[in-house]
Parts: structure tokens; C-alpha cells; sequence
């Protein structure tokens, strides 16, 4: 744990939290560029591809029509798209305003100032804004705080403006989301509507509103609506009222449970009220609810959400990986969870959380070519999924393969707004520090807690290659610190300049007296790995699982000899896996199916699949080629599993 | 196969499903009495406590006044319940009309009057019937296929219409259900309306009502509804329009899959029009999609479907026990489908599959008292559940105990028209054999299928003991057979008179000469024995269960030294277990869990549950005490497993 340090004294940077204290101050997207690599490589294409992507179907949808239709009066009979249609317009026009910010590209710089005036028109002049409420013909503002998003709808609105904030720009966008928020203040204040979202969001959104302002009364509302969360506000349903997290309290809640991108998003709102108001009894009630989370409710691939029915945590090691729900979006919401907790703490492993879920989680959403997405990040199919078609939208959880859009389209907005500032996430300082927190390629120039300026140019092939090379471009006067985080994965085993490192809380640090123009070479064992779950995790028990690096494996049908289902694959117990490319290969069999069952399994007759051990077939040896997770269902149609039997 | 005879020239007789040919003719309720033991207990209490339990709900929730609402014209503002609800009344009636089918109760008898009388009423001159559609203020009749229900409150209505007339009823409830069919011909015929119910149950009942009545056009009416089916009529949904069964012609699909109630309801229509029309082509398309389904698809218990989202089929061998949804109306309408086709084939295979789903299923669902249901039959609880209230409606699927009403509350009216109807599902005859299906205490007097009356009386204290007794009481002149049902779990070793039997396909037939008095002594192997899982299911692998007989055992933690969570058991892979009670003993381990996972599991570091291996502590050795399934959770809150890890 770095002791905390004050952060109010530095100017604002283009990052996308920025809490004025904490272990660690984050660098902003001016302060750091992906240079090459893994990151990079999908930060163009998000620029290139899914930002525009995002534009063509929100157009074609019409969801940014339903403010012209707000506009020319035709909204009631026309409007489109679900009750939060508004929100993903504004996490678009976040993506942008961070691509803006990255890259000042005026085209996209001209579009949000046209969907900002839009935006700006339909408010009303109390400030309240939503295309779904409100006008006769609709239901009442408020009438449905459970199911209605309104709030919700403001908290993407107010992310997108402190993103243009916090580039520089105090816009229309940024004036309207601040009436928004005065408007959420005056209605929903101490003496006001005892109410909270069914979604959470406002509360993260408010909080960071008043970062970028500082303006206090936003801080105050939001710690106002995380502490009326889980007093019964809300109706109860056929969910449970944990579904929405109004359950229980915030700060005695032992861990996350029920819809999880509300659940991680209300901890991300809580977190940033806690460090604002330093209020250590609510960080701590929110790390420990995180943590038991990750310990009993997480995915390898750092995915969460067991539940397809409503989208949920399921109970502690209820983890099955077919129906494993791992919503894209709720990875996203993770990241901002330990990110948080990693700049509050300087708790390294919240950084090795970050780079799991980036990795397995938010890189796997994505098509290779950016326009088409998975809603949900099951760790195995057993029948090849459907292709969707690039002119339709789909259904969110049924889309077998990655689709285009969805009639709930809030993964493509929110893994868009990730990419575009994804700088932000690779590196911070402290007092005499310079933290590399995610290996990448980059030219990182900024300065230490104390001020002095410090650069270095990071190069590596990682996470394929596990050597990460950084070379100092900037020195600062007297001694300093280069703190590399060596992820809890490496069991320690990192060398730093060829020699074993000392790690100790996840980070090596480099102390000697750095010049420019010096090098540090860390060498990460990426080499394959094999895991195996707690015993507690019923659905993948008898099975195993390959790492390599950060990534986690998996078998494709593809890649297997004729095409064979996966689910015909055991692996030797005492198995080990060996690098290839990417991926890795393990040696396996291929178990013969048969009308009494599997070879290995119930021997019974034919037609009924239990029944006395049966004799065990031998199988066909083969060599299997595992596949990073995130790359699947890019060859076409396959089943795949990430969890592999053993023999 | 017993080679197929013709029903037509018997006499009409008081039984669930009565098919005009088949190679076995199903006995009535006046001619098999359950005299004692498992059925019998659970018949009287379904008599003397479920059905009024159900009477007054129905009447407390309001919907049978729906009826009287609609009456004194305040429905449509007061209407309560769902789409479905006049459905749960027609299934109770039909509850109430075999119970008095079988003990000739005078207050039912004057109840069922009173209803049928109060719903006539109701009834529109042309026969249109329901209580949500078609008045000012309501949506218009048959606007909402996909999920008005009006065809399946039709069916329920006239399957209990046929349970009128099949006990000698042909009264008012019959009168309405024959308009309302009639209604049903006009509307949906050959040139009406080209659509189908969302939820199939229509078919069934109409071609019950045909042979019920005579009148062929209800079966041509059912034949038109099972061709339309799988030909898009119905809307495209999230769930995708298998969940409707309306994505595949029934002639031509492989696998029931979607809604499992739907499917098998859709499924047991298919098999009463193939029959009555003699369509084997339909016979054998739905013989092999069940079939499949058993292989593939189903549970231990023989509980179906394994979603909870849709309520719905999974993919093959995606069999989750914690999330096994096992729908109780499936146990019955798997129940429907497996005895028809015991009836049409003779197969004494689809006996065993309507035992397995009797014992584990249908009785696992009510309350030893008969007041409270499971709607839901997972083979997991990792967390107590919690006691529902019986003065409250429960939502469905999230019910942790048995629940006295829910919001949709198909199964407690299920459950009663079964029990209710049980003893003709016991026994059959075909030309010169009795066939006994079901082995339960009983009197049994009837006529063979070449006319010789026969008598015997069975007594056994099955499932817990193996012993069957069968003593002639009436005993044909000449040669005849007595055929007993040995479940393929025996693995063909039974005994008859102390002698191992000669088991062919499932079946011991006596054909020695039997005169009044004579016995024949069956002995079943139920001593307790250890199934596994074919390889393929992962949700269970490297898991054993225990059976004793037909009955699937559990482990329950209040059984567990210090109520220790079930979780932590490992059973020896070799582990062979004892009878105890109508249990049985089983020798264990409890694994001690720490926070670095459980001793068995992955040795990471403590707060992630995935590592390498680690070492793998002995834990406790201990006594296990096993117990039904269709026993659990009437001792109060407990976790509970039916799949056991070995170790």
C-alpha cells in the first residue's frame, strides 16, 4: 500500500477517473499513447471501425431520432428502442468526445457538437431530460424509478460531458448535463423525492461530475442515493429487491448479488463517494464486497453474471460456464471497479483484475473487424452458434455469434468508450514513483507526485512475448522509483535484467539511479499454464483449464482433427500445455461417444445417460491447439470450451 | 411390442387418457383401487387436503371471481391474475371430477355443479369462453396468439369436460366445454383463422374430447393444430420461436426443445391424433424426439428443462443441477407422453420412465401435508432456502421452499389431477394378459382384452421394499398371462417365487396356469446403488448419485454432522452404500474449506478460485445418511445435494 497522496494540487488530466486523492494519481490519454501492440491494434480499430459503427446504427435505429422526433412532435407514436435508448447515445458521444481527446479528430469533434445541439433542444427548461417520459401520451416523469432508467440515462450523459470536460471542452453538452444534474439535485435532494434509480449509474456519474466541476453538491447527491440504496424504495419483484440492490444497505452488504452490471456500477459510485468524502468504512464495505465477489463469483476470465434469467450473480461457486452470463458490459463495470480500488489502495492486484477482465472479458466482445459484438461471454458452447446477420439486430443473449446490434445495445457504446481511453489505464505516479500498471507498448511522459517531469518508452510483444522493455526517456533529478507490477499469475517467477526480481505485494521496483536513455528489461513467464478450479465450483469440476500470460485459452472446434465437437476432449491429468504462436498446444484424447454414453461415462443402455460406471474407451490421441478465449467465434461457427476435462 | 387391439368395442371406462386402440387398453379408476402404501397415502391426502387447498386459494385470489366479475360487469378493471388463469380452474375442476370418478364425493360433486353453472354464464353465445379478452377494454379475441392463452384455457377446460363424461358425468361443464370446442372448429377450422395457440394444450384435449365423445371433428380439429405447428404463425420472439415450438413442424423436428411444458403437452397431442388416425409416420417423429430427449436431455429424476429464463430445454447434456428448473407440469406432461406411448407400443421401457418421473418429479412437489408446492425441482440448494409464508402468493422460480400459491400457479392443479386420476395409470390389459405397470398395493378387477374377466390384488411395500405380491381373485378359465414391469435399473435381476426371472424387454410374464388364490411373489433388487453420469453431462462430472429402487436419493445438510453445508462431501469413487429406511448410508469425507479454496481444489492464493493444484486434505471421515429427493426440504431450511463428488 502506497500512503495516499493529494491530487488536488495537479492540473486535470484527460484520464477517465480522476480522483483528487489516493495511493495513485492515473496519467491522462496526453500523457500516455499506446504505441504497437495488443491495446493499440484495437484502439484503431475502435476508432476506425466501431465509433462509426456505433453512429450508423444508432442513426438507422433511430434512438438518436427519437430527439428529432422529441422535437418536431411525432415522439409519443414513434419513438424507438427500449426505455434507456437515450443512455446509448450519450456512452457514444463519451466514446467520442475520449477519441476527440486522444486524437483531436475534427470530424467526430463537428458530430458531437451537432448530437450536443440536438441533445441540448429537447431539454426542458427545468432541466429535465428523456425522450421516454413525460409528454402526454407518456408515462409521468419518475413514475417508474424501478424500470425506468431515467436517472440511469443522466449518468451516461453526465460521464460523456465530464469526458468532454476533463478534453478540454466546456460545451453544450456540458451545460446541458450540468442542468441535468441540477435538475437531479433539486428533485431528488435531501428534501426531495426519497427515491433512487432501479439502475445504478447516477451515482458514479455525479461523483465525477463534481470532480470535473468541483462543484460539492454533486458529490453530496451522489452519497445521498448510495446511502438510500437498499432501504426498500423500490418495489420488490418477482427478483428479489437484491436484483436492483435495494436489499440492503451498501455499507453492510457482505457481497455483490443481483443484476451485476448494477451491482458494479453502484460500487463504482460508492468507491469514488467514499474517496471523495473519505469515508474509509464505505471503501472498505465495497473492497470487501468486491473481493468476495472475485473469490467466489468470478469467472477465470474475470467475466460476472451466472444467471442468463435476470442477468445476475448467482450464489457463491455457482459458476457454469455454458451459461455463463459474463455480460460485456459487465466487465466493463468490473474494471472501473478495480481500477478504482487500485488508485485508492496502490493495492497492485487490483491492477492484475484489470488486466484479466480487459484481456478475457472486454477484448473478447469486439469482432476482429469492430462491428459486431458478443453481449454475453460464455466459457463454453456445445452446438456452433448461428451467424447473425450484419443487417439485423439481434437479440441481446441469444445471439450465438457476435451481432451487429441489439435491441439492448448497451455493450458496443460501453466497450467503445473502454478502447478510446484505454491510455488511461496503463500507468500512474506517486510521490517519487512511476507505476507501470499494464504492460503495452507506449511513450509515457508525465510528472512524479512531486513534480518532476519523467519519461520512458515502453516496448514489448506482450502478453504473447513476456518481455516488457522500458526505456527511460526523461529522468528526473535524484532518486526515483520504477514500479513494474508483476501479475500474482507469475508466482513471482519475473526476472528484471536477467536476474530473478524481488516482487513483493505484486510490483518489482526498480531503484537504482535511472538516466535517460537507461533500460529496464522484465521478463513475465508467459509460457502456458495449467489451472484448475477451487473444488467448490461444482460445474467445472474433473476439469482443467490453459493460461498463457494474462489470456485465457480455449479449445475450438476448428482447430480440432475433423471438426470434432470439444466436448468429445479430455486431457491427461498430469498434462502440460506448451506455447504455439498465441495459444498453446496440450495433448489430449478424443473419448468416442456412443448411444450408452460417453466411453468414460455410465455404462447404461442406450437411451438413458446414468447408470452403473461404464468401461472407459481409450480415444484417439491427439495434439489440440488451444486458442486465446478472446479471439473465438472468429473463424465462423465452432463449440468451444475453455474448461477441459480431464481423462 | 404387444401387437396392437382395437378399444373401440369396450365399454367407456373412468381413465386419464383413453386411447381407441393400442397394443394396451388402460384400466379406469372402478377398476384399480390403491388399497395403501406410497400413491395411496399421497391420493388421500391429495383428497383430503390439496384439492380443497386449491378451491380456496382460487377462490381468495380471485379467480374464480373472475367469473362473477364478468358477470356483474367490474372485470375489467378488477380482473386479477394472469393471462392463464381461468386455465388453474378448469385443471382443478378436473381434479375435483376424477376424485369423484373415484370415491363419488357428494360436496365435490355439488361444487363442480356450482362452477360449471357460474362459468357457463360466462360463456358467449358462440362459445367463445375467457375471462381476459374481447369485452370493451380488453384486447379483442385471439389478437395475442403467442401469449393470450385462450386455446390452452380451452383445453383444460375440456380435459376436464372429459373427466366429466369418462365418470359418467355428461352434465353442464361438458355442454360448455363442447361449445367452446365447437367454437374452436368454426374459428380455427380449415378455412378459419390460420393459427395456433403460443402454448399448445388444445391438441391434447381435443382429441380426448373425440374419443370422449365420438365426434371426429375434434380430432380433425387437433390433427389441423399439430400440422400448423412449426410453420411460423406465431410471432418471432428473444427466446427465438422454438420456445413455442413453432420454429420446426412436428413430423419433422428431432428433439423436444424451447418451453418443456409446451413441448410435451404440444408432444402428447401429437401421439393422441397419431393414434386416432393411425398416423405412424407422426407416432414414430414424436417416439424418437422424446426418446432423444430422455438420452440427452433429461434429469436423474426425469425432471425436464434446464433453463429458467424460458422455462425451456437446454442443449443436449446442458444439465445443471443447481439450475435445473424441472418444471413440475413438465413431471406431469412428461408423465402425459411416456404413457401414451406405453399405451400405443407396449413398451414396457416407457413405464419405467413414467415411475422415475412419478416418484421424483410429481411427489416431489407437494408438502408432506399437501398445502404447499415446489413449482420448481432443482437437484441442488447450495443455500438454505428460505421458508416461503403460507398465508402469501410466491413468485414461481424463486420460491426457496414449497410455496402454498403462486403468481402463476399451473402446478398445484397439476399435481391434483394427477394424484387424483393415479390408479389408471397402475395397470392395463391387452388380449389375454394383465400388464402390471405400476407396482403399488391394489385391487384390480377387470375384463382382459378377449373379454375373461380377472381379478388380483398386489401387496407391496414398494419403492422402500422389493417384494410384490400378487394374488389371483378372479382368475379367467383357460390359458392367460400376468405380466410384471422390471425397470431396466433392476438390470434384469429380479425374482419371481424365488427363482431369478426370465426378463424380456422389460417384462416378466407368468404364464403358468393361475387359479383364484394363487400368488406370485416379484422380488425387485432396491437395495441402494451408485449411477454416474455419462461423460458428456458436465454439470456432474466426477460426481456419483445414489437410487434405491426408482427413487433418487439426496443428500440433505441436516443430516450432515453439525449441519455442515453439503457442499464440502467427497464420496470414494468406490464407495458403495447401504439400505437405511427408505434411505440409505453412504461413507464420506467432508473437505475442510479455507480461503485459499476448498483442500481438494486449486492451491492459489487466498481470493482467487483458479491456480494450480493443490495438495488435498483427508477431511472427516463420516456416515452419510441419504434420503428421497421427493422428501427434501420438509424438515425446514437445508442445503441439499442429489449429485455427490467423489474424491
Amino acid at each position: 500500500m502506497t500512503s495516499p497522496v493529494n491530487h488536488r494540487t495537479t492540473t486535470t488530466v484527460v484520464a477517465p477517473v480522476l480522483p483528487s486523492t489516493g495511493a495513485l494519481r492515473p496519467l491522462g490519454l496526453e500523457e500516455v499513447t499506446l504505441t504497437g501492440g495488443f491495446w493499440a491494434d484495437r484502439q484503431r480499430v475502435n476508432a476506425a471501425a466501431t465509433i462509426p459503427h456505433c453512429d450508423h446504427w444508432e442513426t438507422r435505429v433511430g434512438w438518436i431520432g427519437n430527439f428529432e422526433r422529441a422535437l418536431d412532435g411525432t415522439l409519443v407514436e414513434h419513438r424507438t428502442g427500449r426505455e434507456f435508448a437515450d443512455s446509448d447515445v450519450y456512452k457514444m458521444i463519451e466514446a467520442m468526445a475520449w477519441e476527440v481527446g486522444r486524437t483531436g479528430d475534427p470530424a467526430l469533434e463537428a458530430r458531437i457538437g451537432e448530437l450536443a445541439a440536438l441533445i441540448g433542444r429537447v431539454q426542458e427548461p427545468d432541466g429535465y431530460l428523456n425522450t421516454q417520459f413525460g409528454r402526454p401520451g407518456q408515462a409521468p416523469r419518475y413514475s417508474d424509478l424501478e424500470w425506468g432508467h431515467e436517472l440511469y440515462c443522466y449518468g451516461h450523459l453526465i460521464q460523456a460531458a465530464v469526458a468532454r470536460l476533463r478534453t478540454g471542452h466546456d460545451d453544450e453538452l456540458v451545460a446541458v448535463a450540468r442542468r441535468a444534474a441540477d435538475h437531479v439535485c433539486a428533485e431528488f435532494g435531501p428534501d426531495g423525492r426519497d427515491g433512487v434509480c432501479g439502475h445504478p449509474e447516477i451515482e458514479v456519474a455525479l461523483a465525477e461530475l463534481a470532480r470535473a466541476t468541483g462543484e460539492r453538491r454533486y458529490l453530496d447527491q451522489a452519497a445521498l442515493f448510495v446511502e438510500r440504496r437498499g432501504r426498500g424504495t423500490l418495489a420488490p419483484i418477482e427478483f428479489g429487491r437484491e436484483y436492483y440492490q435495494d436489499d440492503e444497505p451498501v455499507r453492510s452488504a457482505t457481497v455483490l448479488r443481483g443484476h451485476a452490471v448494477r451491482a458494479l456500477y453502484l460500487a463504482a459510485g460508492a468507491l469514488d463517494v467514499a474517496v471523495e468524502t473519505g469515508d474509509d468504512e464505505l471503501l472498505e464495505a465495497v473492497r470487501a464486497q468486491y473481493a468476495r465477489t472475485l473469490a467466489s463469483r468470478t469467472y477465470l476470465t474475470g467475466g460476472m453474471g451466472s444467471h442468463h434469467q435476470d442477468e445476475a450473480f448467482g450464489d457463491d461457486y455457482e459458476l457454469p460456464p455454458d451459461r455463463a452470463y459474463c455480460e460485456t458490459c459487465a466487465g466493463v463495470a468490473s474494471v472501473m471497479v478495480s481500477w478504482r480500488l487500485l488508485l485508492a489502495t496502490g493495492d497492485a492486484s487490483w491492477g492484475d483484475v484489470v488486466e484479466r477482465t480487459l484481456y478475457n472479458v472486454v477484448a473478447t466482445s469486439p469482432r476482429a473487424d469492430g462491428k459486431a459484438f458478443f453481449y454475453t461471454n460464455p466459457l463454453q458452447k456445445r452446438v456452433p452458434g448461428e451467424a447473425a446477420s450484419d443487417d439485423e439486430v439481434s437479440a441481446r443473449a441469444l445471439s450465438r455469434l457476435r451481432a451487429p446490434w441489439f435491441e439492448v445495445s448497451c455493450c458496443p457504446t460501453n466497450v467503445a468508450r473502454t478502447l478510446a481511453a484505454l491510455g488511461g489505464y496503463v500507468a500512474a505516479v506517486s510521490d517519487d514513483t512511476l507505476h507501470l500498471l499494464q504492460h503495452a507498448s507506449a511513450r509515457i511522459a508525465t510528472r512524479l507526485g512531486d513534480g518532476r517531469a519523467v519519461g520512458v518508452e515502453v516496448v514489448t510483444g506482450y502478453p504473447v512475448d513476456g518481455e516488457v522493455v522500458v526505456r527511460v526517456t526523461e529522468a528526473p533529478e535524484g532518486p526515483w522509483t520504477l514500479a513494474l507490477r508483476v501479475p500474482a499469475w507469475a508466482a513471482g517467477d519475473a526476472l528484471v535484467d536477467g536476474a530473478p526480481a524481488e516482487v513483493v505485494d505484486g510490483v518489482v521496483r526498480v531503484q537504482r539511479e535511472l538516466a535517460a536513455g537507461d533500460e529496464v528489461r522484465l521478463v513475465l513467464p508467459v509460457a502456458p499454464r495449467v489451472t484448475v478450479p477451487d473444488g467448490r465450483i461444482d460445474a467445472v469440476r474433473g476439469c482443467v483449464a490453459v493460461e498463457r500470460g494474462p489470456v485465457v485459452l480455449c479449445a475450438e472446434s476448428v482447430d480440432l482433427p475433423g471438426g470434432a465437437a470439444v466436448d468429445t476432449l479430455r486431457v491427461d491429468a498430469g498434462a502440460s500445455a506448451v506455447a504455439d504462436g498465441d495459444g498453446a498446444r496440450v495433448r489430449a484424447r478424443l473419448v468416442p461417444a456412443d448411444e450408452g454414453g460417453a466411453a468414460d461415462g455410465a455404462g447404461a443402455g442406450a437411451g438413458w445417460p446414468y447408470g452403473a460406471p461404464g468401461t472407459g474407451g481409450a480415444g484417439e490421441a491427439v495434439d489440440v491447439r488451444l486458442v486465446p478465449y478472446h479471439s473465438w467465434a472468429n473463424r465462423g461457427p465452432s463449440t468451444m470450451r475453455v474448461w477441459l476435462p480431464t481423462a
